[in-house]
């Protein structure tokens, strides 16, 4: 199947599992993060309050334990997993912890040692609650294996590579069709949805069946998330009530699911005519994302990239206008390790992909944050995402 | 502000918490589940990596602990937090957690006793690691809490009740949209986003800029989620390959942002003629939907709406095709307790609000499933959510 990982690499991402509990001395991973489990597996599954979990012993069978509605889909999207235990649903007669002692017990782990990146066994999301597996399983030994699965995520293979690459084609029609559609006098909301529909439609038609997302209901997110006007000064602000309106900054941001995996891809536009301020404070972040970008060198850490933009804002005068570091990995995960971050001294390695999204935002006024996604390579980096980044390019003029 | 609690409700909210922490000899609350922070302020935040907590004392100022990026969001949603107190970054120069530690001792509460929700300190998302706030607080006392405000929540108040009630008018429109725009031909994703996005806008329009979604990017979320022909056997399916043909079977979801909370609105609907085998699986499963109807009485408990179900199903001899239980609470997360499970026998409350949807699922052939939105009330239930249940009006015709 094209664009998703193949079997090969899941099972030599397995091997390397087995590898790695061989050597901390281990029978056993149980694992119950959604995203790892789809890393080795290609299944992805929706997390509720439903225990589930990856059981990949050292020798046997690969095991998933979850509810029963997963039954069936678990094969349809894996070969890997050959064993497949499930209970009928939560709370259930029997609390589905209780299930899991037993099936461990049946997969011949009820004594040994377990790594494990929950404590008490399940996800525990939307109001679970229940007892540790632990507990239930007391001749068990459970060491915190929760770094094992992150630490091999942070590199990305060829193949992941591709898939994020094939990411940013749809990320910058999405966000090309986006800046055509925003215009004063409409909501970002409908603007947003309309160029989603439109570039997953062109994407269908253009991959063909094959393509279909991975890990997420749709393949194209493209919106501006409430960042509009003098929202844009927050980061996390999440819908506005106005509409699009001329002088506002907005900040347009993309992801696209090819494989289970996205680039990122984010950029601050003005509609209308920008001022002297937005000006200075746009080129500003740009000249911030240009350090960045010069930061990512052979044998640089990940705090060196952080302080690079610290040291543009700095020198413009606009520190305090600051809100948070530079970037963080992407794949899988909206953000993962590494984080590029002052306080991060991990060295840059080949194959990390991360975000370089230096920002800065002044309340009342506007926020101002381009997001590029990068790829750590032996000679420095490569700036995967190519939309337009200067000003000129992303202003929004009246159509007449 | 209309279409959202009001600031009194909220503080009645919080006075409760307080009563409680006094009854449990705790000094203070402290909360990292958003839903729950969102449910004591109306202040929505988007969960990451970065550390998030709300501080409630028994006296004394309410207070959130959290990344800076969220310090001028904080005052923009909620007027009830007076302190907050933020650190630059995750992971930072100094960690989070270590932060929150002198947090809480400027806080007055670094000898105090502290209920919590986590047993961290952090909520955990997207690769986050770090020390244990207890370690860091050593003279503090944590004690597990994350009951306190799951029971709160359980039981809606008459504010939260007509927030999912005006959900369910425009659930109601975002299916009706759906099935309008359904047919052969088309990829399911295209027409999801084509009838979300016409009823946000005549949402918007209707209600007028006083309306803006809380929790969620986009106020309305309607569509299949992959839930498509044989695919609609697989309840948690994600996305379909293929296009939309005669004779699938297909399964529309919708929930609507009104306040922050929504409704719940399923519907099984068939594209084209129905069979003799769909008008038996579909009878069957709004049978078991009447019966479920017909359990909620004064007295009873939840598990008596799953065993109702159970035993419709077993009537038909469907039995086997069952895959999860009756329903679940809902109001601020997707799904939330009560589960209306065999094994819950708590019983059923005025105020409740619980989906009820029994489903069965053939593989190779299709998945049968309604869901409404129910109020418990003093003579048994209100049916809250009123798209017709029938196969004939469920049924798409080919348009000539």
């Amino acid at each position: 199947m094209r664009f998703s990982i193949n079997e090969v690499e899941y099972e030599h991402r397995i091997e390397r599992v087995r590898k790695t509990l061989a050597k901390r001395r281990l029978d056993a991973l149980y694992l119950t993060n959604g995203a790892s489990m789809f890393y080795l597996t290609g299944y992805h599954f929706i997390s509720t309050e439903r225990p589930a979990a990856l059981v990949i012993p050292v020798d046997g069978k690969i095991a998933f334990l979850g509810p029963s509605l997963e039954q069936e889909h678990v094969p349809l999207e894996t070969r890997l997993i050959e064993e497949i235990k499930t209970y009928l649903d939560y709370p259930g007669e029997r609390h589905p912890i209780k299930h899991f002692a037993n099936f461990l017990e049946e997969l011949g782990l009820a004594k040994k040692r377990i790594g494990s990146d929950s404590s008490s066994g399940a996800f525990g999301m939307w109001g679970y609650s229940g007892p540790k597996l632990a507990k239930e399983l007391p001749e068990a030994r459970f060491v915190d294996a929760s770094d094992l699965i992150p630490k091999m995520r942070v590199i990305k293979s060829a193949a992941e590579i591709d898939l994020v690459r094939e990411s940013a084609k749809w990320a910058n029609l999405s966000v090309s069709l986006l800046q055509e559609y925003t215009a004063e006098g409409l909501w970002d909301a409908n603007v947003a949805l309309d160029a989603s529909n439109e570039t997953s439609l062109i994407m269908k038609r253009t991959l063909g069946f094959d393509y279909v997302p991975k890990r997420n209901v749709y393949a194209v997110s493209v919106g501006f998330r409430g960042q509009i006007g003098e929202m844009s000064a927050i980061p996390h602000s999440i819908a506005t009530r106005r509409m699009i309106k001329r002088g506002d900054v907005v900040i347009a941001e993309s992801g696209v699911d090819v494989g289970g995996y996205t680039c990122e891809l984010e950029r601050t536009m003005i509609v209308g005519k920008p001022s002297s301020k937005h000006k200075r404070y746009f080129e500003a972040m740009v000249k911030a994302q240009d350090a960045a970008f010069e930061a990512f060198k052979p044998g640089a850490k990940c705090s060196d990239v952080d302080k690079a933009t610290v040291s543009a804002f700095k020198k413009a005068g606009l520190m305090d206008l600051v809100k948070h570091h530079t970037g963080h990995g992407l794949g899988l995960e909206v953000h993962e390790p590494p984080w590029l971050d002052i306080g991060n001294d991990e060295p840059l390695r080949t194959g990390m992909v991360v975000s370089c999204e230096p920002g800065i935002y002044e309340i009342g006024f506007a926020g101002f944050r381009h997001s590029d996604t990068i790829l750590i390579t032996e000679d420095g980096a490569e700036i995967i995402t190519y939309y337009p980044r200067n000003l000129e390019e992303l202003t929004i003029e009246r159509r007449d």
